[in-house]
């Protein structure tokens, strides 16, 4: 199938997190129009089955289809972990997920063949990193680390101060401990994080420690993507972003801000 | 109609939280059989709409009338702030919610007639606890403190340290400040934490200051429903309790056994 260089990318995720990939896309394709669905009536899905998962990813990826996307960021670890593979057999479209890309990174940028991953409960116990890093490079290790409370201090904005520096340092001791040179953030709502997660990494694994931001590896892996399919879009006035939302959560505004990082001008609430 | 006092006690929430409501009903009343239904797939309800979480909540509490329960207790405050008028209407049978027996607690425990109420952004932003406070008695002024930390910490058993310290001081201080006596705990979750709540509300309101467990004063208020309307179940053997669950999630076993506070024989998976 033919697609149109000036069709919008077609971005989605369980909430409003993965607006940090919108972000980190808008920085990379300035000129792409972006539409983001964030199913915010059935977030999280990282509690919830693989079946489940699966069924509401192809609901959230084939209403962008219906839009006329030319391709589908999968901007959610759940879903990247569990059903990319599916998406790209029933929708017959360009799906890229975020984890290949970091564990990619990653799998370049470690000196000692360690690598410390940081996502959420269920993105850990998938296993998906290690699977996507070994893809990469047989000799690399990848030591999974579960860290729940990022999340919720994320969307409270509490990203600096006594609170996150010791949630950051309780989680990233074991990583430290095993030996791992690099860090990849597996989970869209870190880039938030960062500073404070960068300076306890320093601290604890050392000055040479390499912080893998998922979201951006993805951006500069759709940019490729897009450049070398001829996919990228033909005007130089800056791209627009809309969005979708299953439900209006609390403090919508402000919390789709903080993660875009820019204003936002409201969302078009949808049924799926 | 005429209920049968030896029907088991219908409970459900969200997702795992309610289950200190179970163990706080197992303390006040050994002999009664419980059902629990933990909406797991579809957990947390605090980020929906009233829309949505009505009618979750009439699915789970439909489920649990077709299994022959007496009376069936909300252990979801979101579902407490949004919908029991609505499940008395339909189910035509009793249902307690987790908002007013902690309410009328904290109205009669206030020597200030100041109440703080901790509870999730969900629960605080309904203005469930300020109306359910004034129904109880007009002077008593309520401020709510949302504590979206809360959670993620007692679900990950960070129940004492450094971080749920400095994350309860965070919340407690605006309660202080505002000079309060009473501190209502509006959260199913917030039980775990119970300890270092009382502590850190110790050092900042003072050695006066009352803890309100909603677990524990719905429990109380059930035992007396119950007994008010010859419902108790007449054995002298130990009631069972039984779990039912619409995903199975991770670390099942661990969390539930958490908040329970005993070990859990498993959980049967159902669809709603």
């Amino acid at each position: 199938m033919r697609r149109d260089a000036n069709a919008p990318l077609g971005v989605f995720d369980s909430g409003l997190g993965g607006l940090t990939v919108v972000r980190a896309l808008r920085a990379a394709l300035p000129h792409e129009d972006i539409v983001y669905l964030g199913d915010t009536a059935r977030v999280p899905y990282g509690t919830k089955g693989p079946g489940t998962v699966t069924r509401y990813a192809l609901g959230c990826a084939s209403h962008l289809v219906a839009r006329g996307v030319k391709a589908i960021v999968v901007a959610c670890n759940t879903v990247s972990a569990v059903a990319p593979e599916r998406l790209r057999v029933e929708l017959d479209l360009p799906v890229l997920g975020v984890i290949e890309p970091g564990a990619r990174a990653a799998a370049e940028a470690t000196r000692v063949f360690k690598v410390g991953v940081l996502a959420t409960a269920g993105t850990i116990a998938s296993g998906a990193y290690p699977r996507a890093v070994a893809a990469c490079s047989t000799r690399v290790e990848t030591i999974g680390q579960a860290a729940p409370l990022l999340v919720p201090l994320a969307e409270e904005g509490w990203t600096d101060g006594d609170v996150p520096r010791l949630a950051a340092r309780r989680y990233l001791e074991p990583l430290a401990r095993a030996g791992v040179d690099v860090i990849v953030l597996g989970c869209t709502h870190y880039p938030l994080l960062y500073a404070v997660l960068e300076r306890e990494a320093k601290d604890l694994v050392g000055p040479h420690v390499t912080i893998i931001d998922s979201a951006r590896a993805v951006a500069r892996e759709v940019a490729s993507f897009l450049a070398d399919r001829s996919l990228l879009r033909s005007a130089d006035s800056p791209g627009t972003i809309r969005l979708l939302v299953t439900d209006l959560p609390n403090a919508f505004d402000r919390t789709a801000s903080r993660f875009l990082g820019s204003e936002v001008d409201g969302a078009e609430q949808i049924d799926l």
